[in-house]
């Protein structure tokens, strides 16, 4: 079994090609990109990375450059969960969430494109190995847009192949929302898998009207319609507001989903590999949803995604984000009937283009 | 109103004169300090800081310096409440926690150390104003202690005045607990207050049989027993272990203690300032605390935290920790008949020595 020799952290902000927003993070003009490259010592590599919207980047890299490559350095490689639980230890206090976890995120993702290699095996064939091709959808990040605006570019997302699509709600009326729901439904037709996106814009009974408001237009989930901490309120959404929820890529933790799957707050869990503990914590919640008869949905990091969902039995939509990194991929995400199919490329296949993004490295 | 003109971050790495030792950090060598100056354009300044058991401290000084510097800038600095609700969604998305929410943290502590100095008002006055005398025990961070070196430590910590003292437990047998833990009890006597902090080294269940070894001894309280995120877990102990359970040094928000206060997870809900979210958060969580007829305890930063539980009805013990921040500081905590004393000079009153902490600068 071989040792971890080098852990090489990257930190680039990427601005994106246009502006996006939402209801909790406004306006988004570029987002930062953390990777990180551990190497062993017969010099095989794996590649795992993070982003952010904007803010806290520094700190992740913080965290990736001095605290984990100092633990993990001399480590053997393929014992994953072993260097997890060390490193969720070393890094509990004033880690436990935050630029901590997404730090190691990005490293257990790096761990398991690592062995995915070194065993010849692409990824979701590693994990278990269900189904390659992957229902999936386009995150559009489109708050600012209106109800016109919003269906030419449901006309465009079309004619990039996809087959259904999530739009942002949460504006300052819910008149508004209600209308530019009603657009895109009218325009998609009535069987077209259109969700909607909260952003956490609400208290529940503010979620539970919109709900209710939303329910005409039969969206396939309505998303985060509340703070992250508000067990009891997602819970409230879920039963009076008449609509699944879909939550969690701002929880961090396995145990996050835990507590709000077992509260009945969530129909749709979602967790971001990249955020929520790496690939090691993804495959845990969706185990953890299996067992309690959900699907399993996504956000985030299509790219690597792609090959977890794959592997599993209970495989809702993978979100394919809007964020640019597209261009900056050898390989970009490859779309089938509407589907995202996961590579056969050893790991998961993803290779960054480290000229192109030189440029862009963060001080 | 005026205008914050400038926030100076700082980064210093402190060894301990000895190392310390618990069940979750091992041996703990140093401790992280990070420093948070808010200067606002008539001159005022507020004086803030977090610190952590060794890692994390690089990422909460780049939140720090990078993410708040730039967005508190030009902020009215003492609409604390306002301010702290923008940062703390400005930096959510890969926040929510950690080192993020550490950094807001020693943030709030110089804007409430401002206002309070700008007011020429001692903090604990201008929070309410309860009693500045607050009952305080001595933190030992001592599981590497035998039964007989414990008891000597227990002497040294008497003649410096405290009398109520924590210890840790969490050995590898629980026998080695017991025979600490009922050599203390009889050397201090029956009614000495005396607590036991088992650093979330157990399960539940490994816990609820601890609780019931140690009951004969009587300690005060039973702390951390398990897992911050396994509110169940604490529940259960409270429940079944028949002694009280302090818990909160490792949650990093109101909500999570609304969530094991409302589970019936702690009696003495202990938030730590420089880790909850600061003084604000500190406040809400002690009035919550009241609000389910519970005291409040602290963890950590005694020399902000005195104030605090001097503004509270429900104020238990204030803890004193073990790290040896003192010999920077211009006015060590003062104790006075075993109770500590909250200062009268306007602000909080620490008063750090730059020149003396400059050579421990981190990179
Ligand atoms: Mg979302
Ligand atoms: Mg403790």
């Amino acid at each position: 079994m071989a040792r971890i020799e080098r852990v090489e952290a990257g930190y680039y902000r990427i601005p994106l090609p246009e502006a996006l927003s939402d209801s909790t993070h406004g306006t988004i003009a570029a987002f930062e990109l953390v990777t990180l490259r551990v190497r062993d010592a017969d010099g095989a590599e794996g590649l795992g990375y993070t982003y952010t919207t904007g803010r806290n980047g520094a700190a992740i890299h913080a965290v990736a450059a001095r605290e984990i490559a100092e633990l993990a350095t001399g480590a053997e490689a393929e014992r994953i969960e072993a260097l997890w639980q060390r490193l969720w230890w070393a890094l509990h206090y004033g880690g436990r969430g935050g630029p901590s976890v997404l730090a190691l995120s990005a490293f257990d993702i790096a761990l398991w494109d690592l062995k995915a290699k070194r065993a010849g095996l692409p990824l979701w064939l590693l994990l278990g190995g269900h189904e390659p091709r992957v229902a999936c959808y386009a995150g559009g990040i489109d708050l600012h847009l209106s109800a016109a605006e919003l269906v030419a570019q449901a006309g465009r997302t079309l004619a990039r192949g996809f087959r259904a699509i999530k739009m942002k709600v949460g504006r300052a009326r819910l008149g508004e929302d209600v209308e530019r729901l009603a657009a895109m439904r009218a325009h998609l037709g009535a069987d077209f898998p259109l969700m909607v996106d909260a952003n956490m814009a609400w208290t529940a009974d503010v979620a539970i009207r919109a709900a209710r408001a939303f329910a005409p237009y039969a969206p396939l989930w309505l998303e985060e319609p509340v703070a992250p901490e508000d067990v009891a309120g997602h819970a409230r959404v879920v039963r009076e507001g008449g609509l699944p929820v879909a939550a969690g890529e701002n929880l961090r933790s396995l145990w996050e989903f835990q507590a709000l799957i077992a509260a009945g707050g969530v129909s749709y869990p979602e967790p971001d590999a990249t955020n929520c503990g790496g690939v090691t914590a993804f495959m845990k919640i969706a185990r953890l949803a299996e067992a309690h008869h959900l699907p399993v949905t996504s956000h985030g990091a299509h790219d690597v995604t792609v090959h977890l969902l794959a592997a599993c039995p209970n495989a809702s939509y993978l979100e394919v984000h809007g964020f640019g990194l597209d261009r900056f991929l050898e390989h970009p995400l490859r779309l089938e009937e509407g589907r995202a199919v996961a590579p056969e490329r050893p790991g998961h296949g993803v290779a960054l283009d480290w000229a192109g993004l030189a440029p862009l490295a963060a001080a």
